[in-house]
């Protein structure tokens, strides 16, 4: 078998088929009540008790025989002699007689010969008759104002839920008021579905996990899958468990799968596309499961692989006891390893199974409609997943764009909702068609306002004020692009404009713009033309960027007054081609020793503890899209602007 | 003081805000990524490093310098002398000078020197010329057939986040792909909202906590509200504490009352409307707060009572370390007693002011809006909760029905989805006219399926094989009124029925149905005629029941045959008159020992180990209600009858 070769790739369908064939159930779980909000009950659960458990009166009141109230009205009370009292929470040490009534709480038990109840508002009590016409002889009697049938004012054992009736179903999730069905027949544990044990084993030598030391000289990034996808098990209802890093080492690898598949109903795996990385899943599946698929026409997901894992016995460490053996065996499937693909597989692919194997139906929030905010082309021969961000237009319309960093960029995890699916047939998506969109978890909550453009600290704080707005700091001439695009709600451009722009000015603020240097100026730049005299290492920011723009303007400004070409100064200045994107990102290289001098903010330089040399101020400016200026975010954007 | 007196109503608005004045915010606490998942983000979190944190390639190929590329293409590739290779996770040993290539893996490091890159399907290796014409001298050369500018095929350092930028802000509610954002930015722990600390108190004699034994003869039930509260508040984002039992006893409920304000930011009892509870809640209101109202014009909820517990110091439990102290004090909320009222006053007062402090909003599934069934009278002059089910009409649009059955009926947390606000000054709303229903929880799924009638083993067998059916077992009779009322989908009648009805039957079966009596039939009961002629206690079905139906008609039979009235013959059965609701109940009390006999199903003599005595054959008939026989639900369930 070759396995580098994905000539006959499996359709969508075929690996969707594949992963269903896998048995990811989990067994059960005896779960207290308090655990067992979002649990699925396994089995039906019947009344095995009546409730109430007694004849109840429903008021406070008098308990009484209702024949002795017949005729009774408020002009001709029926008088029965009171001869008890009965609490909630008590066991009656009365009897009613005919004549008789008996003082009664809400909730208590009714005393024997009573059949019926009358609210304490219906009555009065009075001196007792005693029996003769005496008066007062310490006895009292109550005066019922009303007539009542047998059964009035009772709620009869078994009325509410009668022993042996039907009270909640298999596969029932359970929410707060089954919780309060399940506490009235007095369960405490219930079974439910085990939550599906999911292992997630990353590999690669160049990953390491968050909140550990990263050595970027030597190529390590931080794993992002790990946690992502085990966040995605849960919100599916299943059970993550991390495995330790097992790098690129082929035996350590083979004994976390191992043990992983012994372990779980399900083992993930993610970007595992180096070859020996291959060749280690390939060998544990061939000696101890069974390959179901390899290869898939799917754009990204191409290299998904899908098989079978036995494992060597019952789990030592089943949560219900023992009491369901393991499957014995397990699922695997490998994930793409770049973020947002690996993400967008497991929502397409696995998340459903996973959510069946729980019980867990997915909400109908998590998939939302929208229109196609641009056009689309995409290759035809493969489905393809499509990371897109969704906002909405001036009407409250969903609008839906495609977001295309390269599958490589984490940063479209912070700009991506969820994933459409463009079918294989299909090549182009136009502007205004309607499409799915299936969001990352449904919890996921698209912003209320969306911005493009400069990368400025005012703005940041600003951002901070609102609820829940996106922001993508990709500078101020993508900015304005898009905002022509019709897509964000506003741009921020920063520096002097080279075109006018169709938009409403919701707010401005100045920034101080220049040069920074290191602490003390050991160089002793004082302006441009110390940066253009000297042999420093400078750091510019992008073209994208207004300080860029600034900048250039300026050294245009001093080519004119030496009456040289711009380029004889920006050739004169090490780096100028270098522009970083963000507006930190400069005076970093200052700290880390491979610059000396940056373009910048002072407001930075403050920041990072440099030195600054002011070259001008620079408006920022706020641009709002006339379609948007009523859409409630942009509102208040504009009022925070106006503060 | 007058503690009894509500006169001077609070208005639900006035309510709200006294709740809303109240701080409830539970503080900071520091998580894991594995722990992330669902909590909201306490601060901006800006990228401390860049993401790359290196210049990286995107593809396995080969790096180069852009230049010595520029006019290579198929015919007339570029000749470069490899010098060297990278692997991902490893720092480059070599540097690539003009002419130079160096193989490269994705995500390795560029080498210095390099300024882009070229994929490997677009190259080839060749042996090399060592610089001379001689042909195979050892090395290897390169051969590109492509020209690529500089930075093509390479990730910046930075260029998917850089340092100082703006990565998520203050609020977020992390979902997966956030945990993969801040998992890209090696974010280990993050700072994210407290979960308010919700005590939930439980007082009065009668509760017993699910799980524990309990004395129906004393008037025990047990208690629904603290597991369904606990739920609820879980729900909203909260964390719920459940405080022992209080019982009745002043002391111990204050104790428990002032434990409760100091470990927690709100504070939660239902039920106290004792005299004795009322006044110890005052008591130590008063002592250590403020009290704020008591007494809200809405119904359910009058008694409601909103205050403010001081507590006596920061709490010792603060799992974030203690860096935020406790704020001095405790809200408290009263809530009814019964289970469905606790449950709306809560779901309409209390989680929106927990979801708050959480920081949770309420996803838009938990309001859902529909048609009213049927119409429905309010009285005027307070806010009425009114608890719906919900279910769908033919054609898939949603009915909102009122569910009644009193409020201290615990299945109307069966049959109630939800929650409809009927304003003070409506007195009656319409059949069709539109409401909205805030359900108990996001996560409640109103039934797929709706039935009603008569309660049958054979059928209970049926709905655990149906999605999410709910079915009210109400008898024979009203069934068939309810589906004459157009709101359920199918009605279960049994035996035989005095009208006929417009609806389809969708199956049927037969039951046996007779005489259960103790194991071994010590009284000798072999029919009816004994049944009239002893001296037996006897436990019937209520008038509702088919069983009660088939039996009348069986008596009648008997009374012809002897040529008496059918009274004769019932006034000579004791107990005739005690109808019970389900279809177990009469036989249970065979096994308590408080009757002789019992109408019901040869299956549930068998069920329950008694002995049957046949009177004969009952069909039960499943009836679709004519417009629903195209939902699925029906769909689904004609086709089970017909296996």
């Amino acid at each position: 078998m070759d396995r580098k070769e994905f000539r006959d790739l499996a359709s969508p369908a075929e690996a969707r088929e594949a992963i269903d064939s896998l048995s990811l159930e989990g067994g059960v779980d005896r779960v207290s009540l308090a655990e067992a909000r979002g649990r699925v009950l396994l089995a039906r659960i019947d009344a095995e008790l009546d409730v109430p458990g007694f004849d109840r009166s429903n008021m406070d009141g008098y308990a009484l025989r209702a024949r002795d109230t017949f005729g009774a009205d408020e002009a001709d009370p029926a008088r029965l002699s009171l001869v008890g009292t009965v609490h909630a929470g008590e066991e009656p040490d009365v009897t009613v007689a005919e004549g008789e009534a008996v003082e009664i709480s809400t909730g208590a038990v009714m005393p024997e010969g009573a059949d019926a109840m009358v609210p304490v508002e219906r009555t009065d009590e009075d001196a007792g008759d005693g029996g003769d016409s005496d008066g007062d002889d310490g006895t009292v009697d109550v005066l019922v104002r009303t007539s009542v049938a047998p059964g009035d004012n009772v709620m009869f054992a078994g009325a509410d839920v009668a022993a042996g009736e039907r009270a909640i179903g298999p596969g029932t999730r359970l929410t707060p008021r089954d919780i309060g069905l399940l506490s009235a027949l007095g369960r405490e544990e219930v079974p439910v579905r085990a939550k599906p044990r999911v292992g997630i084993v990353s590999t690669g030598d160049e990953l390491v996990r968050p909140g550990e030391p990263i050595e970027s000289a030597r190529g390590q990034i931080y794993d992002v899958n790990s946690y992502t996808i085990a966040a995605g098990v849960e919100d599916a209802g299943g059970e993550p468990v991390l495995y330790p890093h097992a790098g690129d080492d082929p035996e350590e690898m083979e004994r976390v799968l191992r043990e992983a598949a012994a372990e779980c109903d399900l083992v993930l795996s993610s970007g595992s596309t180096s070859a020996s990385a291959v060749d280690v899943i390939y060998r544990v599946i061939e000696e101890q499961g069974e390959l179901l698929l390899h290869g898939v026409g799917v754009k990204p997901g191409k290299p998904m692989l899908i098989g079978r894992l036995e494992d060597s016995g019952p789990r030592s460490d089943d949560a219900a006891g023992g009491s369901i053996p393991s499957t014995g065996e397990s699922a695997y499937v490998g994930l793409p390893g770049y973020p947002v693909s690996a993400m967008m597989v497991f929502r397409t692919f696995v998340a459903p199974a996973i959510r069946e194997a729980a019980g867990v139906p997915e909400p109908a929030s998590a998939t939302v409609t929208g229109s196609m905010a641009t056009e689309e082309r995409s290759d035809q021969g493969r489905l393809r997943l499509m990371p897109v961000g969704v906002t909405t237009d001036g009407n409250g319309d969903r609008l839906v764009y495609p977001v295309d960093k390269g599958s490589g960029a984490t940063t479209s995890l912070a700009e991506a909702d969820g994933v459409v699916e463009v079918p294989a047939e299909t090549d182009y998506l136009e502007a205004g068609e309607r499409v799915d969109v299936r969001l990352f978890s449904p919890d996921v909550r698209p912003p209320t306002l969306l911005g493009v453009g400069e990368d400025d600290p005012t703005l940041n704080r600003l951002l901070d004020d609102l609820e829940n707005p996106r922001y993508l700091s990709v500078g101020t001439r993508p900015g304005l692009r898009r905002l022509r695009n019709g897509v964000p709600d506003f741009a921020v451009v920063a520096g002097p404009l080279e075109r006018d722009v169709e938009a409403s000015e919701l707010g401005r603020w100045t920034r101080e713009w220049g040069l920074i240097v290191e602490s003390g100026n050991p160089r002793e730049i004082e302006g441009l033309a110390d940066l253009v005299a000297g042999d420093h290492r400078f750091v510019n920011r992008t073209t994208n960027s207004g300080l860029r723009t600034s900048l250039e303007r300026a050294i245009d400004a001093l080519a004119d007054e030496r009456d040289v070409s711009r380029a004889t100064l920006t050739e004169a200045i090490d780096g100028f081609d270098l522009g970083l994107r963000a507006h930190e990102s400069p005076a970093r290289r200052i700290i880390a020793g491979s610059a000396d001098v940056a373009l910048g903010l002072r407001e930075t330089a403050d920041h990072l503890g440099l030195e600054f040399v002011s070259l001008g101020g620079q408006p920022v400016r706020v641009l709002g899209a006339l379609d948007r200026l009523d859409k409630r975010g942009v509102r208040e954007l504009a009022d925070r602007l106006e503060d």
